[in-house]
């Protein structure tokens, strides 16, 4: 079997059976298109399961099987960032290429990670960390590789863009469609990850990282969850042509002439975009990624986000890929054991003449571009603004806004719900964020005015 | 010099000046991409351009471009059958690897050019020969596959769309729309290539080949245009929920019990898909494809399917690709000269081992599958039947149907348009075509019937 493939799979949840289905179920495709054989020679799992073929070593010892010489690549699919860090790090000073659908992990961890692959020569490699089957990390770092990308906007996170399509399919408030979520397994008992957007700013960060070259900034990405978003707002978009999705937005600013503002913007968050955008008709717990480049213009990626078979899919791409590294049979024997950095290793040598750099970019090529703060942002607005339904508040307002050098796009002024106050929707085009706080804060001053100032972001997409 | 990878242009018509302008535009993403410097060496064009560098040669002897030693990787977009073909095999002979964009010579010729890459150990690269800008090879080869392919649905012609798009939204007749699509330069002079689906069906030739591991079979393609969808159709279709695109299928049959209907669906024609499927609102000239794979599921790849930019995207994409191919500088001579396929040229061999398949599965892994005949394919269809409006005449058409055992799924019956004349639009579910040309012809021998038949077929994308 000197022709064959070793994997051992970390982790035996929905992920790792999900790899074991689809090994079985493809094999042929898979002999088919490689021309190895791929077979799991080892698990790490911390009990003991009877339905796993009896061929396959079960070990509780994780740490052992992620150094097994019986094993070519390691699928790390256990998540959280403690263990799992430990026996990829492990792995890789073993010598072993990892696979990994960890975003968390390698959203905080991720430049540590690669940079300890790059000393040992290994890949890890991490297809399934990011939109789950959707093959956007691949697209990302070869297939758009002669394009300069401008920005990329994604819906990420599957439950969040459950919780908003039946929100505005269906009427249902948020909470109602939360707990179903929970009930159909797509959120956690904890939502909080989902639901306040902080998976979907660890897939940003990783995004952002291969469109644009820049270390890994999981700690800068700017995060707003869709907690607060009401039937209210859902309803009033949807009337002035618009529809909110949560959104993760990476984005390359030139700063207008004003070089403070020159950088990169990383933020999730709510979003009016057109309803007629593809991207606003990709429904329930599917993911899209919007990408802008130059010469490209935009490209648009969608398919199941998570689930048992996108995330194998995209696990046993990395490993074909790596397939292809690990090379034919009469060099299969180099990355069993210790890895070997020495320049008489010929085959290590190859193996990064062929690499595609883990973050796209050559390591010593990653530039420092600033990510820019929230005020500094710049996103048009959508604006709610409650006031007494009396004369002269409208002109108020839009002095206000207009002072601030910030231009309305369209104004929807519904009559009174409330004996006497008057909700006025207001959509403006992009403008620098402070320019639209200190807006607020003078609007929310007018003695005309009954509430605070609801605001989201607003994207035309062009 | 010695790092740089040294490109040819063959034709600097629309897509050999985007490959330039690309390359200038982006200069510096390209390296610290690929760590090198890519420049173009040489050009190959029958006119002297005095708007190119000046260090780039200019060559009127194609052939001797395609050869040269100053040339590491042979991009051909002359397109065509003949000259493209004799300077690509040249090219091969002399151990260059090839980049193109030529569907017509890759799925007329695409067999023999890739034995022939094959038996000179070099890569003949064709992303930007199917839907542009997508990188739908590459999802196709690499990203897919560890998955089994069930069907691919494709809107992979845009002129085409183009036509259906605005003949739908703006209720213009087909000439009409014609007209404007070749004043705009969207179709040729002669749109034969674009209207009636051969160029689509070029390109589902080669998608269908690295779907399911099949050699190319562009003549078993079954191929309708659209120049004979009327208004009429396109709006009774919207009024059904569906909308008329055309498309590119290729679908794997196991037969449903019969061993004679087992095989692969390759065909081109107007569609009647839900109105609702993303693939239904990707409009004017874009490009997309829908893969539906176990276990990964459905996804959707959408952009730009022609025009300079967007083709040199996927030129340059298969480029960064081959620079990795190529190694790092200690072996950069290997790819220029003549070809050595002799074992102990150890970079080839290694080239060999990293290399993804042509036609994505090993070359001896191909697979015999049969193509199925028109009449063997299994599709849903939209019927438009003309009757006169006497009693009884619902009664005879769903008795014919019903007694050839197709299910009817939607009628809509239309008040009379000419004195006494009825259409009835009938939806069915999928039947052999067969057994729907036997229906057809018992139907259209009812007294009661006053012209053809019209039929479009209809697909769920379920």
């Amino acid at each position: 079997m000197s022709n064959s493939i070793k994997l051992a799979i970390l982790g035996l949840g929905t992920v790792g059976t999900g790899v074991i289905n689809l090994i079985n179920d493809n094999l042929n495709e898979l002999k088919r298109r490689s021309g190895r054989d791929i077979i799991i020679t080892e698990v790490g799992t911390r009990r003991q399961r009877d339905d796993i073929d009896p061929n396959i070593i079960q070990n509780s010892d994780l740490m052992a099987t992620a150094a097994s010489d019986n094993v070519d690549i390691v699928i790390e699919v256990i998540g959280g960032t403690t263990l799992a860090k430990d026996v990829i790090m492990h792995a890789i000073k073993n010598g072993k290429h990892v696979v990994t659908a960890n975003k968390a992990l390698l959203a905080e961890h991720g430049n540590e990670i690669f940079a300890f692959a790059e000393q040992h020569q290994v890949h890890v490699a991490y297809e399934a960390a990011v939109a789950g089957g959707i093959p956007i990390i691949k697209v990302m770092r070869e297939a758009l590789a002669a394009n300069k990308v401008e920005w990329l906007a994604g819906i990420i996170n599957g439950t969040g863009n459950f919780i908003m399509t039946e929100m505005r399919d269906k009427g249902r408030p948020f909470a109602d469609v939360l707990s179903e979520a929970q009930e159909l397994g797509y959120a956690e008992a904890d939502p909080t990850f989902d639901v306040e957007g902080i998976d979907a700013a660890h897939k940003l960060a990783l995004l952002a990282s291969i469109a644009f070259g820049i270390p890994l900034q999981f700690d800068k990405v700017y995060c707003e969850g869709i907690t607060g978003i009401t039937l209210q707002d859902v309803n009033y978009a949807e009337e002035l042509g618009y529809r909110i999705k949560h959104l993760g937005f990476a984005v390359r600013r030139d700063g207008q002439g004003n070089a403070d503002n020159a950088g990169i913007e990383l933020r999730v968050h709510p979003t009016l975009i057109p309803q007629d955008a593809l991207l606003a008709n990709v429904n329930g717990v599917k993911n899209a990624v919007l990408v802008n480049s130059h010469p490209l213009g935009q490209t648009l990626y969608c398919g199941d986000g998570a689930g048992a078979g996108a995330t194998a899919s995209a696990v046993m791409a990395d490993v074909m890929d790596l397939v292809r590294v690990l090379g034919s049979k009469d060099n299969d024997d180099q990355s069993s054991g210790d890895q070997n950095s020495s320049d008489q290793n010929n085959t290590n040598q190859n193996n990064k003449g062929h690499h595609v750099p883990h973050l796209a970019f050559i390591p010593e090529q990653l530039s420092d571009t600033p990510i820019l703060r929230a005020e500094q942002m710049t996103t048009g607005y959508y604006l709610r603004v409650h006031a007494y339904d009396s004369p002269g508040v409208l002109a108020d307002i839009t002095r206000i806004l207009s002072d601030a050098g910030i231009n309305i796009d369209a104004i929807l002024q519904k009559p009174a719900h409330k004996a006497g106050e008057v909700p006025v929707i207001i959509l403006t085009l992009p403008v620098v964020e402070s320019q639209m706080n200190l807006a607020i804060e003078k609007i929310e001053k007018l003695d005309t005015i009954t509430d605070k100032v609801v605001r989201i972001r607003l994207d035309e997409l062009a």
